[in-house]
């Protein structure tokens, strides 16, 4: 049997088959090192990134990192069953591991898969203000994982795409100003439109962040001891909270000059209309 | 052995095989091309397009190029597999990976669906006012994956298809305009509702908007300390606000007018009614 | 061996088990077009449709197409078994975008499931009022997988079968009418509940609406400062708010001409009720 | 060759073993038959009803269809295994289609398990008032499937089974009325607690429906303007509204006549209780 | 070939094995009906038995057909499998009934195991008063799969034992009596403390319900309009309410006497607290 | 055939495989009967036992029944393929009741990881006060799979320790004691605070409850009628209810000497602070 | 056959097999040892340190021995395979209970997944101020798996990483102080808004902490029966507490000097103001 071909033949096909599995496997690699540093590695001089640089290489060599030991250990494998080792409970064992990590890390997954189609859809940039559940703020990074915000108060939110769902985007467009102004059962209520409608037009000549000059909506409720109403205006984003505390301020001032009765019910001297401090 | 046919006939077989995997694949491909130019590809010309076409195109190149690599993957494995070479583990390690993006990725898959059977079932489309959920607004952009809303204060809302189950569309018929009335329990009930008959009478002749005439519904409430009375009005689609704010001032005027006492328990002086500002 | 029977044999045989397989596939589906034909086709003339006819046949022939490319796969697979190439990459992949695909189909799956069973239990029909968690309204169209609502103020909601666990139907048997009338601690109580027996009597003979007719309960609560009587009474589906009206007018006028005394504890004058705007 | 006995009797052989697998699968077919015929049709005279029959009987020839056409499949399959065809791509292809209807149907699964739990438990039984949630009522039917429960109001409720987990019955034994009394800090609390107890005394006596005479459980709460005590009492299932009632209007009756200072914090005249009217 | 040995040995292989199978089925069957019978089927005369026997004898011989339709199975495949007919189809269908029905009954399971565990590590027990989530009572039944609790009520609450997650037991030691008194700001705080020492001694002296004597824990709130003093004590189980009625009543009592100012704001003659019913 | 030495070798071989088989599994259940009894058995001795010894023998000895049955049966199933029996339908059928089973038990397998953690990593101890969502008390034992609490009432709480996410241990460190005291309108500010101040510095003195002595934040809400101060201290961890008791009866005593007006709008005589009951 | 080569050689091979089996298990477990080691075990020196050292000795002995079980299984399994012993039953018991741990501890595996992600992209350190959902407080040890915050109670709270997903990072730039001071409408708008400006003037000059100057950001509401006005300022991180009591010591110390009205509705003497202790 020694010196048949057949019996020196099957060791030297083997040997050819283990440098071809472990050529193919080093090639392989080569080809992920290639795709991970085209898509995945931050080019210095590049502008359009969404994270800072340090971290992109790091998140690109971790990346590189599993790559290999997962074809590290495909090749030992392919090399145990090469010489007819069962490789069963091998593979079972990594499956179970890979299962088990994939669950854990699905959460990983959904994160870059959301990243990746807020960024394709444009759904918000950096700059913008928008709002999520219950978080809302300035859009300060915009990352493959994560977002980041800065609210009015300067506290940091740091929020996993994968839980961004629905968004609310607050700065494509305009926004609307609204002020509610309670009046007294006791004002004569055409009087008191026609006030109003004073206060939209003098706004609307004097700020420039208002759009389209705000504009009386009416009536908006009876309720049991004031009637409220409505006033709104079309205003350049995030500008809504300097028309409104300027109609507010118009509102009051006007009403207090024209001798508007007061619409607080329990008020001690209703008929002493802001003349108490005089 | 090294001169009998079979000796030399399995390797032509073998390279017959590969050509025909090989083949296959690019046919295989050319189809997938196909099919996607014809389905997911905007044609130039067509007015019914959802989304805008540059974000379609960059869609439909990515589809094409996640069918490449699906596709380039199964024919290395058969390849290796015409070579006698074992592939569990490969397929294995690749069935892992499938399934850790597929559970990942499922959350895409039933935006798709859902944003399939939203156009199928045409249960809203661009100019709409719907709301979902803690958002409303009108559609601006009716994607397959999602829906763009603008809501009234000019805020652009963005939500995922999957995550839109029940649906209100509000424009799709009429929309009811809804006030209701405080009245005193000082005040004769039966003269309050022959003023509110007249009101209504009065609305519904002036306003176009009202689609059928306002009418007294009738005591909706005995509250302890005043009698709620409703009206209601059938509207054109949207403009109930118009026409709710036009009923409240015409019922402040004509209860000034005629007298009907205040329904403000804590009110200082309710025999005064309408007339302090005079 | 080229001469042998069994040398030529073999690929015959081959042959003819390849026609086998086209014409079974061929055979199963004009057996599904059949099935499909029959089963989810809506008939011209028929009464008892569900959906309107169009959107049924876009659903049927989609069915039909996707059973078609299922087939054609299988088809495919087992043709290239026959010339014993090595399926197993084609099938995991395969398997993997359909577990994918299921997963994200299983909601679509439920809706089936329960609108099937909405229906062969007839839980509620077109014309029923039904609540289904936060919405309401008149059922317009039930659908295998929607079912359409419109609510009283004219919105058409999208409900998902699937979506709709517990229901409330309205329109199967009565509904009652409740009132509950606030009586102040200063009034007779006896002479308040022989007043409200007059107003169920009242009511009771002159509205057809009426089942059975109002009863006075009995006092319900007794607060902190008035005590809370109430009255009920059966009436034909969706009429009990006609009813409720009729029964606040009716205890209105017959308390102020009894002159029982407010129930507000903050009202300005209590000995003068009703009498203010004589 | 095919002189030989072994090249005809494998195909003798394989005819016997088709015959005896179509043979099986007919058997089974029959055995099914008759155990949903035994278990799951109804008899005609039964009254153990749980459902109302023409459902049933559709169910059951449901299920006997679903049965029939997955034993096909399966004789269809072993037929062309028979044959030596490959059919990992058709059971591969049946197994997804199973897995994903299956997790599609878990729900209509839970359905089954629960409803027939409630019965072999005898969780509750048509006619008992229970609460599910945020539903409660009378049972009208307890099907397999789905409870219906009848509400005060007339409103039928339909609820799956499988929703149903924790259950509140209200006709197992007895209920508890209970009814709370403010007391003005203003009156003397001795003489108030013997009033009550005289109020439990007369009605424990007058009604049938009491099951352990009322009793005074003492001050619950001393409140910022009142003082709350509680009367309790034992009545048979659902008539405790009928007691409280009774209860409610005795305490009511007896204050007023010894003239016990009234409660209420904003009354206008504390002094002159129940004499207003007269 | 048909008379040589091996022609004929093989059937009779055959045979044996297939007698094998069977018997070792049919011994299997007995020992599964021996565990079934030792474990889960009540003794007649057991005193620790948590449900009542008749429902245990339900179970058991349910849990018995389940085993014995399962080992059938078994043996029917293992026939197939000896006449060399391949089951895969059969076992592929047998195994998604059984992961759709393992979803489906995972509850159940779950409730067993978590039933099994409240019994192991004696969390609460017959007459126990336990709180569950929104459920509360004294617990009448402990089974393996639900718990039965009447509460105060008389209303019977079924809960699945997999539903009982985190459980409150009160009858597991003492229970604390709590009362806060509200005290008004013109009253002198040190008299009102020294009137509640005088209060818990002699409450403390009076009630064998008192573990330990009621004590003042002092100001626990400066409100707006009147401070709060707490009392609290230690009670045997479930005997709480009876003290703090007592304490309540002796705090009246003694402030009354002690002409404590009253700490309602509104209350209109502040002076003459407690003199008006005399 | 039967008298060559292969007919024989082969039972031989069998036996002695079958025998090392059972030999084997005999080892293993002794390999597992040592680690249950090292890990898992409490030593007699050991005084860090987390829960009571009888429960954890009862425990132990389970464990080691299912150890037992698993091995027997892989041990039965092994035999059985000696034998050249398909096993495939036994193995499928443990496999389908090992998943519902494995996850049915998988909270309960949650319990014992998370069990762990908490000791490893030492979250609480016995004797620590714990909030765990909306259960808080002092632990009374902590054990693998629940953790037992008694809370202030003297309820006893049981937990579930898979359910315990997020854990606040009160018993780490020191506890902070605030204390809010509204102030009117009408008092002098910096008096009010003054007198706070001293309040701080006689509490701090006097009591060693406090580990850094309680100091006045200042002014944290302007409302609509009070001015909100607030105060806190550093104290021995559950000792901050004592110094706040402590610091709100010396504010109220200081105060009420001091004459510092009432803060409640609506109290009659506002000018007679304190003066009332003298 | 006793004699032949082919005999004995096979028993050779297995030998070998074996030895090689053994040798490469045990080079694994080096590999490993070396892995954690370099990875997992705390470097004395090291002062990166997040947790502290003798927990994650524990921890990585831990890991350590976990690994060492699976690999000695592994080769177990492997060594009864090189005696053609069937191990498939092993192997599905292995499995089921490997995917019911791994099903178990998924919230292991995301909870240091989310712990390596909040450490790589520095979401926050030791001694940020941080809040996840209902938790707040300084950040006092980081681990892998928890992190252990103080909040200002001095309270220690433990969140497993996998459970915090959304994170507000308070200490990461600048914190914003509000203050909302209530205005009566009977004051004099102007006048109040200049000594708003006063305040934020002298606030701004006198504190360090303060990083932006407060500013008037106008009248925010126009409330019932009082105005609202709003002041921000920009401060050092979590400062803001001590310029906001600030900033309302002052407002309400020039308030009462400038003697602007009261703004509290029920004040019983609104001409008075801070003058009636005085």
């Amino acid at each position: 049997h020694i010196l048949t071909s057949a019996y020196w033949i099957q060791p030297v096909i083997t040997f050819f088959r283990l440098a071809a599995i472990s050529i193919g496997g080093l090639l392989l690699l080569k080809f992920f090192n290639l795709v991970v540093e085209r898509y995945f590695t931050p080019k210095p001089g590049a502008k359009t990134l969404y994270i800072d640089e340090k971290r992109a290489r790091t998140l690109s060599s971790l990346l590189m990192s599993i790559i290999r030991y997962i074809i590290y250990f495909i090749i030992a494998v392919m090399v145990l069953q090469e010489f007819r080792i069962d490789t069963t409970s091998i593979i079972a064992g990594a499956g179970i591991i890979g299962v088990a990590v994939g669950i854990g890390a699905q959460g990983l997954i959904k994160d870059f898969i959301t990243g990746f189609y807020i960024i394709l859809e444009d759904q918000y940039g950096v700059g913008d203000y928008i709002v999520s559940e219950n978080m809302a703020g300035t859009v300060e990074e915009l990352g493959f994982r994560v977002t980041r915000l800065r609210d009015g108060n300067g506290v940091l939110h740091i929020i996993p795409n994968g839980s961004i769902g629905r968004i609310s985007n607050y700065t494509r467009g305009h926004t609307q100003a609204v002020v509610t102004v309670p009046v007294s059962y006791q004002a004569d209520i055409d009087k008191v439109l026609a006030l109003l409608d004073k206060v939209c037009a003098e706004v609307g000549k004097s700020m420039p962040e208002v759009l389209a000059g705000p504009v009386v909506v009416g009536i908006t409720d009876l309720g049991a001891s004031e009637i409220i109403v409505k006033l709104t205006a079309k205003t350049v984003p995030l500008e809504q909270g300097k028309v409104e505390t300027a109609i507010r301020h118009k509102v009051r001032t006007l009403f207090a000059a024209a001798r508007i009765p007061p619409f607080c019910p329990g008020c001690p001297d209703s008929t002493a209309v802001a003349e108490a401090p005089n």
